[in-house]
């Protein structure tokens, strides 16, 4: 689908609603998942009496469910039952299938951060495909790989997403993302990742350098997923291509930034990646508050407040 | 003052509070000024009464004072008659010394954003130092100078302010900055600066770069000041080096980044030139997401969503 303007781009993504109180739809009245003091996730209403129904199979009941929040119960109160606790509910609704997004079980695990007790803060961690039943908040990487002419003139690659993806076949991808597993530094992740999805080897990997990082709250059928992507540059020398090598990439392109820019508001994109770009865009000057009407709005919706607790590395 | 860390110097500048519910201070309860759908301004609880004493000299009263918000009166209607029913109104105050702002008068005019049916956007222009007093949004430019030696080490050009500034006295700050006049661009307010504050040719300067905006929402005992800085990057050679020609500047140091963030955390900085080199160095790679702990507060802070209308240029 092809968009007017950069503007409704971002906003496409950035799309939980930023004023609760405006509309009687689902997104308008999730429920706060709380620890302590900090809400760590939201859920649909839609998600709330199938909470219900699960927490009532048991004598002690795992979860508090009251109108306002939910929260567990007082005596789920380490990383370690916390983790119980919810691997159980999700293997559980994993396999009476609840909830589509289960269907994309992916075996990895999520940290979910909000206990400062903690050095990682992290309170417990949970399987990634149940994180948007959760509504719990995403860690990524996702690299801007580009070529720099002489001239100063700048061509990114960009991937071609496999036709057989889960998520958005066929779309268009920077060069390398993903998320960032539990005890994985975003460095760490990226270098990683490099290898895995472009064929980048790890001594040119190394040289990618984490400029930013967006932050946005989007939702999709599989809920709801506010989500942080850091960063990171990379200038590759001319002789260095990137190659699929897992499956996940068709192919890579090299194009200017006036293509890139076009096959955004063409809709060519997985709307996350377009951010990213857009962010590059910005910070390479090719779109900038003389020529750009929407400038400040777009970013806003780059880098969105969100309320969950993120992750505080020990110094 | 020297600061904990780089956070307490971001929420130090980025102060007004985030929730206003949560206290009875006066930044807690706010008046919004509206114009239609838009809310342009917010004023203290304690400069309403100043205005209704004001409004009270006049049969027809310019100001429509409400309980819950403050707007101009049906009247009122058009981008003159706005401007005009405020400069009666601060020049009446100015001579009366009724704020401490209206000391430092500078005949200057900003622009007040938010009338749509004018493609500029502009509802009225006010003068500059009466802008806290309505809590007006203000938009400037600062210049990041730096040099970049083979080896890939940069080093950025800092001012020392002038003793004798009303702002900030001898604090350091970056080494161009300037708020930007009616019917200025960013760029042309930025080549203009780049002359009068550092006498940085016109050729050079036009090599200027933006490469992002920082927005926060900042008080002083000149009221409130929600502020957009649009940043530029400028790459000096190394046989160029700015001198202070209107006296607003005392030297210039050319610093590595490690000396300047040491002289951030000193407090050293007038301290929304310090988030302006937070931001050059997040996207420059100085601060990474994997060493600096508070990384996603520090970058909500640059990125505060302001609520005022801002510039929308036509393409």
């Amino acid at each position: 689908m092809p968009f007017k303007n950069l503007l409704e781009v971002v906003q496409s993504c950035d799309k939980f609603p930023y004023d609760e109180s405006v509309s009687t739809s689902e997104y308008h009245s999730t429920i706060p998942f709380r620890l302590g003091p900090h809400v760590v996730g939201r859920l649909l209403p839609s998600t709330v009496p199938k909470l219900k129904e699960y927490n009532d199979r048991f004598d002690n009941a795992p979860f508090e469910i009251k109108d306002t929040h939910i929260t567990f119960s007082s005596g789920v109160d380490s990383f370690e039952k916390r983790t119980d606790v919810v691997k159980a509910l999700f293997d559980t609704w994993r396999e009476e299938k609840a909830f589509v997004a289960l269907a994309g079980w992916r075996n990895e695990l999520y940290p979910v951060y909000g206990d400062l007790s903690r050095q990682d803060n992290v309170a417990f961690v949970m399987e990634r495909a149940a994180t948007p039943i959760f509504g719990i908040s995403t860690f990524g990487c996702h690299l801007n790989a580009f070529t720099k002419e002489e001239d100063g003139t700048i061509k990114m690659w960009i991937a071609r997403r496999s036709k057989t993806k889960q998520t958005w076949p066929g779309y268009l991808d920077n060069c390398v993302a993903g998320g960032i597993t539990y005890k994985y530094s975003t460095h760490q992740t990226m270098v990683k990742e490099c290898d895995e999805e472009a064929s980048i080897p790890e001594h040119i990997a190394e040289k990618s350098r984490n400029c930013g990082a967006i932050t946005y709250f989007t939702y999709s059928e599989n809920g709801l997923q506010p989500e942080t992507q850091y960063i990171f540059d990379l200038q590759l020398p001319s002789d260095v291509t990137p190659k699929p090598q897992d499956g996940e990439v068709e192919c890579f392109y090299l194009w200017t930034l006036n293509e890139i820019n076009q096959k955004i508001l063409d809709g060519e994109f997985k709307l996350n990646c377009a951010l990213v770009i857009v962010d590059f865009l910005i910070r390479h000057s090719f779109i900038t508050a003389d020529t750009e009407a929407d400038y400040l709005d777009i970013l806003y919706h780059l880098h969105r407040r969100l309320e969950f607790p993120g992750p505080r590395k020990t110094l």
